[in-house]
């Protein structure tokens, strides 16, 4: 609830989110929802997003997360048209102890990886780790969540659904801050160095063990939980039953577990996502003015 | 969660809920709620029992955890009917930081409230407080949750809802296993010796600072959050307001803050509940064996 519990108060006063070159417009996603204290109403709005496939029709027999999809693409694009938006910052949180994380859709977006570097190296009170879904921009994958512009996605936790904890509040609001502050600088021509740093790479996700009928039969080992972007190498324990039996890891170099336990993944099938970690060179940016 | 993956277990398997002189029967109280891993479908089930107004109508218009609430009455009940099963025990979890917490209607329900000291006895691995709800039995207060029963409520928390964490769920099945063998002890005639304890009885209820508009203005102070039982004096600081504003407790009396910040609670307005420690003696018990 802290992107619900901030956008409300930013709708009453958006004088935090303007800045010389620019001013943000703050949006509730998902209204049903929040209203609700669910996560969504119909369809997770985070899986109704494509990439390859551009939304234009609209249908009132549409799921609720569909057609408000549909209305976000023509109230800030519609996408790929020369009035869309440049940016979107998501806030979001989730049930894992993910701390704070900026998500980023590749390391090809100059502007999205200067932005998390930027808060990276300006937010020095909480460490920011950056987790890229698709650093290979051949790969060839629909991308179903909202990251068709240019964005920063902020994950924060661990908060449970339906609360707010004041300070994963405030960290929020201070990670928005920074990057409206970041957007401005770049709007006034400031160049951004080259720099290398780490980021966590998407490397796929790991289902909960399952009984022949679907049910979920052992849970995360307390060993794992609450571990994320720990190393996590061959022989580690993954899964616990109800019974005492440690199903370990398998797989065969060591990688980071990320979102583990995050309570929207139990109806995807995912007990927690694999990262790489891998250190990346990001070149200079400067916006060129015209 | 914890409860739901417990009893979708012992559903394939009820062995561990038998013992010499009974059988527990395990229920998956809201099934509709459970699949769609949110807490209920259209009305709270544990606001849908009244004592004072026996359930006997039965509306296809009804919400469906009403008509749930009146299948469960008829289950186990009817409510005050020879047949009716004489104990319940509800598994709940919380957002707030309440460890393991036993619930009880009233002191004067002597199996309750020694099936609680037995657990507290029994289960020395980790402290169990004791909330009650109505201390006095003169209270002429409508309850709303499932206490019709002699019952015994468990509500273990921090756990995110939609969740299972392994250790909330080793320890909740703990609780139950204990309190069966409390339950088949009484049943053979033991006698549990009168003791002295203290407990936490409900005094009351804050909402959270609100606008003209009806919107929580003001988040749980992070120096309360997660300071469930702990003590709050008068002038000890409740709310933060994004702007910086701290409110502080104007009670008149020290009392001890519980569910703080409960996912469950903002749409009933509750930020936290207040209760006072007091101790309380509890005659022997003996089961009157025919």
């Amino acid at each position: 609830m802290s992107g619900v519990f901030l956008v409300k108060h930013w709708l009453k006063d958006s004088s935090p989110l303007v800045r010389d070159t620019f001013s943000a417009v703050p949006l509730l996603s998902n209204p049903k929802a929040s209203e609700k204290g669910v996560r969504y109403f119909e369809k997770d709005l985070n899986r109704c997003f494509t990439l390859g496939h551009p939304i234009v029709s609209y249908s009132p027999d549409d799921p609720y997360e569909v057609m408000r999809a549909k209305e976000i693409n023509r109230m800030f694009g519609p996408r790929g048209s020369a009035n869309a938006y440049d940016m979107m910052l998501d806030l979001h949180n989730t049930t894992s102890n993910m701390g704070v994380c900026l998500i980023a859709s590749g390391v090809q977006n100059a502007v999205e990886m200067h932005a998390c570097h930027y808060i990276q190296v300006i937010t020095l009170g909480f460490p920011c780790r950056l987790f890229v879904l698709f650093p290979d921009p051949l790969q060839k994958r629909t991308i179903q969540s909202l990251v068709s512009w240019s964005r920063c996605g902020f994950e924060l936790g661990p908060q449970p659904q339906g609360v707010v904890r004041a300070d994963i509040l405030q960290k929020m609001k201070t990670l928005v801050e920074v990057t409206l502050d970041f957007v401005n600088y770049l709007n006034k021509g400031m160049e951004f160095p080259a720099f290398e740093t780490d980021i966590y790479q998407y490397a796929g996700e790991v289902d909960f063990p399952r009984s022949s009928d679907g049910e979920i039969s052992a849970v995360i080992h307390p060993s794992l939980q609450d571990k994320d972007f720990s190393l996590l190498c061959p022989g580690d324990l993954l899964f616990l039953s109800l019974d005492g039996k440690s199903i370990p890891y398998s797989g065969e170099k060591p990688l980071h577990p990320v979102f583990i336990n995050e309570a929207a993944y139990y109806e995807k099938k995912i007990a927690f996502i694999l990262a790489e970690k891998i250190q990346v060179s990001v070149p200079a940016l400067r916006r060129q003015t015209h």
